[in-house]
């Protein structure tokens, strides 16, 4: 399949994705070093690094600042968080979860953001943006707006170290029912690539949903957030059951 | 907010961000032409396709070629598609859909598939890589293996007009029981780009999975396949109901 005409760096790539492919690099393992890839292949660092960057960006390898580059894992992989995980998902894989708050703020609410929650703009919604983590390192940044007229007081609460959605169900008595995501491929720009500690411009995952609950013995929309999922260490998964 | 040492190109992107969240700017509909833009914020046609292009990639736009630049739909989009959604669901939609193949040959098993297929590297692999579309438009380009000793004799149906899995169900006596997925954000390129119909670097979603079924009464991994789905016009969405 491969022409002479091709360039270094595809050469050099495909090269990387059939060692992959034949297990010769194994998962979650380190890829030989850049001088050794420059010996090995006969060609610049610049080559090198045009090859592994673009892997990196095509999910098949990731990379750890001042480590080096590894083999992202296909499947039974150890780094695999369910798409729905919370804080109790991270610490059953032994890993320590957190929260960093970087929004806490009462405003009104956006004319879109009205529509999608079923309130007025007249109404005010409180909006939380938390960055997720699992040992130190992003896994998301979410950023959630809940009407203030179901959850007064919420953004008062500790929300680094609280359950949003224990205390929507503790302290609001609100039982959530069901939400619906989309789910989109985007990429990381200013606050989200900053958040995420990625280089601008790496490929994200963007949730945006609605979650509703019962309030007052009916169901309505109680929360809207969109949440940007870094994909390139971690990765997330959803099971399917067929009847 | 913003500063007046932001670039050019930054404060109009975060004023298209303003006026879709306003709703000034509709969803599905157009918003004003470049040359409208150049004038209403007295900057050039490059700062104007700068903040347009930044915009498509984060999510905000989509571009329909020598139409015009979209807002994407937030949520109760007409173009909304189930995460498993099938021709069926196309169809329910009142799009018309279709399938391409691009590859249909048999191999040996590479060790990393075999692994997830749990068959042995001397086993041979059907390969199945087919474009789904809806009106002609890609939504989707999946690349599937299954074993041939399963499925003997697969590739020869004709998978642009047949369902994979009803032939699976009603050739092979195969019922499918579970996949799990792992997704990812990654940029298309080379033939993805050329499948999707997008420029090269463009976000997109990676699937991963392992379909299982039962063969002989056991449950086994039956297929494993990539899928990269084209998120920049159609949306695609999970439910979750919690009880």
């Amino acid at each position: 399949m491969l022409e002479d005409k091709s360039p270094k760096y595809f050469i050099v790539k495909k090269a990387i994705v059939e060692n992959i492919d034949n297990d010769l690099y194994h998962s979650n393992e380190a890829i030989p070093s850049e001088k050794k890839l420059m010996e090995l292949y006969n060609v610049s660092r610049i080559t090198i690094r045009k090859a592994i960057d673009e892997l990196v960006t095509e999910g098949y390898l990731y990379k750890i600042q001042g480590k080096g580059t590894y083999v992202k894992a296909d499947e039974g992989s150890n780094n695999l968080f369910s798409i729905t995980s919370s804080t109790e998902d991270v610490q059953k894989m032994g890993m320590t979860p957190s929260k960093k708050t970087k929004i806490s703020r009462i405003e009104f609410a956006s004319p879109k953001r009205a529509k999608a929650l079923e309130i007025s703009t007249d109404d005010k919604v409180e909006v939380i943006g938390r960055i997720s983590y699992a040992n130190l390192e992003p896994l998301n940044y979410t950023i959630a707006f809940l009407p203030e007229k179901i959850f007064p007081g919420l953004i008062e609460y500790d929300l680094e170290h609280e359950s949003l959605y224990k205390l929507i169900n503790d302290r609001y008595s609100v039982r959530i029912t069901k939400a619906r995501r989309t789910i989109e491929a985007v990429l990381a720009k200013d606050e989200i690539a900053k958040y995420l500690e990625l280089e601008e411009g790496m490929p994200v995952i963007l949730f945006r949903c609605v979650t509703y609950g019962i309030v007052n013995g009916k169901e309505i929309p109680i929360e809207y957030f969109k949440c940007y999922y870094r994909t390139d260490k971690y990765k997330f998964y959803i099971d399917q059951i067929r009847q």
